[in-house]
């Protein structure tokens, strides 16, 4: 789900993610490094418009002087992933096609997490629409997500640069390329990863940190099939960079789970994609609530192995590749625009239906920012409980 | 890994697992139902011969009186899998073919948690020597593994029953006939599931505990493909039982994150299947150290799927698999006895290695009881760790 399906960008399967239109004037962020210093932080200059300003404040990177016996709290034993990209929870929305336009991202970042919008279903001219109606909806930090075999690639880097986006998730391409010329522009840099291998390669580019997606992930995916529970570890070890871990986390212990096995900080995507401001159709977040266990599969090996639900465009699939289809005769199964079809059209059975195996759990639309907060919240709660096993 | 392959049953691919002679006498474990109680416990009529005698005592499943400021530790406050079964540490070794014979069994026995003989890979004949070798080897609680669909089942539960085993854990099949069966001569039941829909059926059939498996487990799995860590949370849910996490946890941390999604115990294969007491050979040992991530594959999907290492056997498979070879056609390249050549033999190229995914993590063969200890050492600072974690 984090990068666009090939076929259908190569197709020019790609449209307005409908919205309402926005009235507020747009922010012009000034140029800022280091967003853990509170002082670079946009938020006195920019208020915000047409955008839930209920959240919690971000807690400034700083020193915290207490009184009595508390310790100060040193720099370096906050989050990592907190302190990078200035946000409150380590809490990062994935940006995934057809879902995460700017009143997701928004909201996630309104409610102290990172919203990425995903830079994968949209024209160059889409994109930058949503990055300035982002500029209104939020003075919080933010990001865009980048497939990095996007066709237009160098058209898409230069909007961010020249749209001053200070954040960017790349994924599905190396990171060697277009990393320093980010960082040259101030922009924090991210790249997504399915092995260790590949996390040792971001270190060697530059990146300033990894996200590791497991196999339970919706959408692409990884041809190793490295499942997020033994993956994380394994990533960890391999880097000294933060790591922020992905695929099937649906839950605080869930995301407590997976900062005990080594990551600081967790990235959603079903979550969010089933939320209520995700720009998919009401027809494809009904069906994925409706998922029982194993309602998702991954299949389409011989192209890119994709999560997808089981519905009729599946079945075709399944059966051409039981039967050793070769991948010319499973683009032409997918058909044009596949994704679009199911997620952003709604057709539930004959469109590409991108979730993660975790959607099996989840049972309501429920708003991004109460998404956040109940994550955090049941968070606190899995860490007392943790601490309380005993035998 | 969990349970013998069907053909390999069939063909009486079944051999010894050879061992070294035991000396000291039988024991004649007294009937007991209730492995909490102290009282119970046979270590006091039946002195360890041939074992490693070192390891921590159980911890009694009583009220702790306390004095000053502490409560007494209640009963219902422990945990349920130390209590079910009278173990010190809620940590399972999965009963393995070719793997988990009385050596492996005891030394995890010995070392607090609970070993398992896996009863797949042994003729009758072969199962009632290491039950009985067991009784000598290790005064604590174990086990036996028994897949279900096992040939001469009505035989081995006779076996069981006769021999006076306290506790089986059975898989691959319905627990429905046989539980009843079991409980009336005493005998805890744990049965092995890949999803909550088999989980409720588990409750319904009376078993006692319920091991939920991931897709990341070496060998024999689940068709849903569910990871362990989507697969949890969802039979936590589902059932009122207590859940032992299994599939991909090869750490103390991955304990602590199977135990923060609602699991109370864990049970391990891939660790013991490697350690120094596995009866599995040298070459297969060797083998599994050296993969990668991504060394192993679900596979055999139109048979039964099974996790194997991607040798030269696999290799021949997933090019019959590509072409849509039918089950007949893979049934002919794997052969007879591929998981006894392989495991047994160490034919590490023709064979079917059946590990789990984690193997990549493993760095080298230690002995069962020190795995046991690093477990609980390592989920001890894991839950310190994140009781720290601070955002």
């Amino acid at each position: 789900m984090i990068y666009n399906l090939l076929h259908n960008i190569k197709n020019q399967d790609i449209t307005y993610i409908p919205e309402n239109r926005v009235t507020g004037r747009l922010s012009g962020h000034s140029p800022c490094t280091n967003w853990a210093n509170p002082k670079n932080w946009p938020h006195r200059h920019h208020p915000i418009k047409n955008a839930n300003s209920v959240g919690p404040k971000p807690r400034p990177a700083v020193f915290l002087l207490t009184f009595g016996k508390q310790q100060p709290q040193k720099q370096s034993d906050m989050n990592r992933i907190c302190k990078l990209f200035g946000i409150r929870y380590p809490i990062i929305q994935g940006g995934m096609v057809w879902c995460s336009g700017w009143r997701l991202a928004a909201a996630v970042s309104q409610a102290g997490g990172l919203g990425l919008l995903g830079a994968g279903s949209m024209h160059p001219e889409t994109l930058v629409e949503h990055i300035r109606k982002m500029k209104v909806a939020t003075n919080r930090p933010w990001g865009v997500n980048v497939p990095l075999m996007y066709p237009e690639i160098d058209r898409l880097m230069d909007i961010l640069i020249r749209e001053e986006v200070k954040i960017v998730f790349t994924s599905a391409g190396s990171p060697k390329k277009f990393t320093p010329m980010l960082h040259e522009a101030g922009v924090t840099v991210a790249h997504v990863v399915s092995s260790s291998k590949f996390a040792r390669k971001c270190e060697e580019a530059g990146v300033d940190a990894i996200v590791a997606e497991g196999f339970e992930a919706g959408g692409h995916n990884g041809r190793e099939e490295t499942t997020t529970l033994t993956l994380i570890p394994q990533v960890r070890r391999a880097t000294g960079l933060p790591v922020v871990a992905a695929g099937g986390i649906g839950s605080g212990e869930a995301m407590l789970a997976a900062m005990a096995l080594g990551a600081e900080g967790v990235q959603i995507g079903t979550l969010f994609a089933l939320s209520a401001e995700s720009s998919a159709s009401e027809a494809f977040k009904q069906r994925c609530l409706a998922l029982d266990e194993g309602g998702t599969m991954l299949c389409l090996k011989k192209l890119s192995p994709t999560r997808l639900v089981r519905n009729g465009l599946f079945d075709k699939v399944a059966e051409a590749e039981a039967r050793g289809a070769n991948s010319e005769e499973l683009r032409d199964i997918l058909g044009k625009a596949a994704s679009k079809r199911g997620i952003f059209e709604g057709d539930t059975e004959q469109g590409e239906l991108e979730i993660g195996q975790i959607a099996s759990s989840v049972d309501a639309i429920r708003p991004a920012g109460d998404i956040v907060r109940q994550l955090v919240e049941d968070f606190r709660k899995a860490q007392k409980d943790v601490a309380a096993i005993d035998f």
